[in-house]
């Protein structure tokens, strides 16, 4: 078993290994970015799936919308993007929308974000690998692999426990692994629009004939014509492309030194490539006519239509590398996910086993429990991308307005801080102690303690005016509060938008779920602060001495209860007591003949038992005692450990039902004594 | 969960009234005599199924061969029944085929006969089941319940358990319950075959139209004409109509004083029931042309052919009494298993559970396993009847062969013992001690332990040629061991033909399977053998005082260590080490100056743990320890014991690995102190 394990996940790592483990820009692209790039290869069809309502009403037109709803996703993007910006560079030890709006907004909203985050790791992991496997059946149609539509669920948890491997073995091995595929996506989708592009504008007539008879329509919705709701529901559904964008400020302790700037970078890297290539495969999808398919995914049919002829071996290249990134795209929530539980789990949220680090350096029991609640959802929902989407983006876009208003808070208090220092500065109170000015020092105080980037250079707190004047010129908390201001206002509408267009579809899970979690998450906690409060050592001294008394439950006399009462009477000379059940009188009384010899002075009680149960009347003499004696009652017990797992069938059990009814007595210690059989 | 047992089962009753719990003779007849009349339910029909390969082949009379066949199964029926007549009288105690073979042909006979029994009860459960829900869903045919028949398992599974909780309630309870059906049974069944008869010889062309296209033909044959191989099937198929016919003679002992006298009656009204009923059936089969169906018996196809007109509703009483005695035949098992399991489990041959009395005076355990085994075979047949009779006769047979030679040897034996004594009376050494007749002395030795009936009137041994004489006109035992002989010589030939025709169709896996249990019951039985010798207390003369070394594991200073070190303490005041494995320096640090106060004089050990392992570094220390020390090594553990149980799931189970890890090394043993939480 142990070897097994070894084997699968490799050899322990030391602790000393730990800070090594950090990410190259390159890698922390390739894993970060993974999940928000991946997206390209549904969102388009997210929104088509929509307008598909309104198409098949007859209005053929409407699939044209994609073009200004994705364009109005991209600016959001660069919104978002934009605002978490400022979220690296406020929080380098990582600032998660959990840490962000727990330390700005309190512990219930931080909580509320953190729940929301958890769902959408486990979310990502299932969207991202059934639109991985529906990139592969898409390649398949019209094969003789064609019926592995069919089995979509258990590709998908073929994949998942393929990551969740990758993922035990550590993080770094995690990234080199999957850095490739990353790039051989951008490189190859990129392809696919330009050469898409261009091959259009030289013969616009390439456009295939839609086979609208297996058209798809969108989870949720019927045929209707176009209205302010269907395109609201189109652009929420393209939200899609969004999600993950966070994922790098999440994660900003796994950058290389200096953390901060070069999450930044990578972010911007990241936004970039994603607005190209969301905005490239929707202006596609509108030139070549695609609509949406059962059996075939949107990207597909454009990869179909654009490379034909001699570069027809390229479609293949698009969907294989599609799928790599979208089944590799799970595991940005690999690294968010336990990383996140393990914080919440520190702060005595959640279960403290996912805060402990495996011996491979990584949070195993976060991998496992991500791996396990998301394979759950891909068999739940028949690993159907669009029946999952509208549970998706509530949780997303919840995360992004409570971080982007705690961001506004953070700021806020930054101007509030520097406020206070200039009119500290000014009255001359700083390391004074004049009384008249303590209330303003308090407000200081209250701000938490000093930001580094508040500190002049010589890395004191500002003394004059000019000091004060310099930081916060250095500091543009306005124009941050501003641009944190328009991020969470946005994101705030779109979540509106969302539960309203999307409720009935699925949205309401998470909506009656994130409640429910932040319970848990506060019994949890409640219960630790217990614990910690009923084991205290307050009003204790030193160790006491007790009292104990002894007692053997004996079936007759042979090895096995002649080591017990040795035992026994070496941990309490004068205090045993041997007890026996009588089932049968005639062996009764040949016990007490026998026990002239080996009693050597064990006091030995003979107890009925009309019924023929042995626990019943030792828990009524046990309870006997219990009442009669004071201290602590030890109860020893004589077990056979057989020499091969099988033999445990041929014996009774009585030991361990005892052992069970026992455990939750108090003042009860139970003693196994092992009797060792050799064959 | 205990009350919800005694509502289920009922209170436990005392040993005391074990004795109270025998059968009467009418009582005895309904319990045991249902698997045997029942099997008239389907033992026709299993001829037909043969046969009608032919009919489909053409040869339209073939049916007709119904009648000499079951003529034969009925002289072999009497023949069996005369000879197991002997075994009851030559085992008042209880003489089933594990007993009779065990004692005069050996213990692997015995086994073997044991096996072919423990097969043979679990298929007479799912046989009689299968049967009992074929009767139920033959009646359905044609109203809206049709859809019954696609439910036969899981209706299987309902009757099993069922009876599984009658029998765990009591056997006497179980006998008066299950006794108003068997006797309904019996005169309906005679009803329909008298009614029948006159019925035809009224108005002889009442014959149906056979649906022929709906034909049924018995598992494994292909359509083929009448030979010998084929004529051999349909008799060794009809031989499932003398199973249960031993049923009596296994359960010598739950009869009413006295015993053997009792049960030789109802054996005897038994088989003269049994023969009656089951060539009735088959006269009425062949008159009224019935052909064999796929969705409905035999039975049901002639009650329904007899009973027309007013007497139309009479039909539902042969059938609702059919499936009544054919679900309740399985209760004979239910007292037949257990009983058997507990014989083999007494002589150490199957796990020592079995032979425990549960706390209603049955074989608890014995019921379970055949509720389970029996539901296993209904699930993996399909409840289907005729492809369960493959596997059905062959132990049967095998059980009766071996009883019937065993009975052989046991005259045999009785006529050496008789020949004996008159050499010995002859030569005048009854009594004496003459050195020249020791051989012959020793012979009577040799044939056991005198039975009572080889006793004269006053008690004592035969002194003269006179006694002796009237002993030998008493014991008739020529006579018998010619009865049992042919007995033994006909069940043996249908063994083989048995073996012959079924092989493949089933049979093959009761034949693999008995030697596989006489493994097991020897494997078994060595294991008891050596643990009792391991045991034994040779060698010792009393308790000896033991040396022990006390480690205790913490993970910090709280309340729950310091009862740990406080209980550690009281047991060896002197010899207590605290190990401590450091995860983190800071930690340790504190640790070592809160042990100043703390200590105690106890000593503390810090270990290391590179790769934040808490189990591998206390692990070898303990080891360490083991080797440099003599005696016992105890470990204590500190353990929480949560108020509630979900509160385990946020607690380290490093106490139970810990546990789980220490369990199998020699020298060691485990003690958790609990700490008991509030809340």
């Amino acid at each position: 078993m142990a070897s097994f394990k070894r084997w699968m996940v490799g050899s322990p790592i030391k602790t000393a290994r730990l800070t090594h483990e950090r990410l190259t820009k390159k890698i922390a692209l390739a894993i970060f970015a993974s999940d928000a790039l991946s997206s390209t290869a549904y969102a388009t069809e997210q929104i088509l799936l929509v307008l598909a309502a309104a198409y098949m009403a007859g209005q053929t037109g409407s699939f044209g919308k994609v073009i200004p709803i994705s364009i109005a996703i991209g600016a959001l993007l660069i919104i978002v993007a934009t605002s978490y910006r400022q979220t690296i560079r406020a929080y380098p030890s990582g600032g998660g929308a959990f840490i962000v709006a727990k330390e700005n907004l309190g512990t219930t909203p931080g909580l509320i974000a953190g729940a929301s985050l958890l769902i959408d790791y486990c979310l990502t992991v299932s969207v991202s690998t059934s639109a991985g496997v529906e990139a592969i059946t898409s390649a398949m149609v019209g094969t003789r692999f064609a019926w592995l539509h069919d089995h979509r669920v258990a590709l998908c948890f073929f994949f998942i426990t393929f990551i969740m491997l990758a993922n035990l073995r550590g993080v770094r091995e995690a990234g080199s692994f999957f850095a490739a595929p990353s790039y051989a996506f951008i490189v190859s989708f990129l392809g696919l629009i330009g050469y898409g592009l261009i091959s259009y504008y030289i013969s616009p007539d390439v456009a295939p004939i839609p086979d609208d008879a297996n058209m798809k329509i969108a989870e949720g919705y019927g045929v209707q014509s176009l209205g302010l709701f269907l395109l609201l529901g189109a652009f929420a559904n393209g939200c899609a492309a969004l999600t993950g964008i966070e994922a790098i400020s999440n994660g900003v302790q796994a950058f290389k030194q200096p953390e901060s700037k070069n999450a930044a970078i990578t972010l911007t890297w990241m936004a970039a490539l994603l607005v190209t290539m969301f905005i490239g495969a929707s202006v596609l999808a509108y030139l070549f006519g695609v609509h949406p398919q059962h059996r075939e995914t949107v990207i597909s049919q454009i990869a179909r239509a654009v490379f034909t002829g001699p570069v027809g071996w390229f479609y293949y290249v698009v969907q294989a590398t599609t799928a790599g990134i979208l089944v590799l795209a799970a595991n940005t929530s690999f690294s968010g996910f336990p990383r996140l539980a393990s914080l919440l789990a520190k702060d005595r949220f959640l279960p403290r086993q996912l805060a402990n680090l495996g011996d491979r350096l990584v949070f195993s029991n976060g991998i496992v429990v991500l791996a396990l609640f998301s394979g759950t959802l891909v068999w739940a929902f028949g690993a159907d991308t669009s029946r999952l989407i509208p549970l998706y983006a509530v949780g997303v876009f919840l995360g992004f307005t409570l971080s982007q208003s705690g961001m506004v808070v953070h700021w806020w208090k930054e101007g509030k801080q520097l406020k206070a220092m200039r009119a500290a500065v000014a009255t001359g109170n700083v390391g004074g102690d004049k009384p008249i000015e303590k209330k303003r020092s308090a407000e200081v105080m209250l701000t938490g303690k000093l930001d580094p980037s508040r500190l002049t250079k010589s890395g004191e707190e500002p003394k004059t005016v000019a000091e004060v004047a310099a930081l916060e010129k250095k500091s543009h908390w306005r124009k941050y509060l501003a641009i944190n201001g328009v991020g969470a206002l946005s994101t705030f509408l779109v979540l509106t938008v969302f539960l309203v267009t999307k409720f009935t579809h699925g949205a309401w899970i998470v909506v009656v779920l994130i409640p429910l979690m932040v319970f848990m998450f506060k019994r949890i906690h409640r219960h630790y602060i217990e614990v910690a409060e009923q084991l205290s050592t307050e009003g204790l001294s030193q160790l006491r001495p007790i009292h104990h008394e002894v007692i053997v439950p004996i079936s007759g006399i042979h090895r096995g209860v002649i080591e017990a009462l040795e035992y026994a009477k070496s941990i309490a000379p004068h205090h045993v007591t041997a007890v026996y059940v009588n089932l049968d009188d005639e062996a009764a009384r040949k016990l007490r003949e026998k026990w002239q010899q080996w009693g050597s002075g064990v006091n030995l009680v003979v107890v009925a038992s009309p019924y023929r149960s042995l626990a019943r009347p030792l828990l009524n003499y046990v309870d006997r005692v219990k009442r009669t004696k004071k201290g602590v009652v030890t109860i020893v017990l004589p077990e056979f450990v057989p020499a091969k797992w099988w033999q445990n069938l041929l014996h009774n059990q009585n030991t361990l039902f005892l052992k069970g009814a026992l455990l939750f007595k108090k003042g009860i210690v139970v003693t196994n004594v092992p009797y060792h059989l050799e064959h």
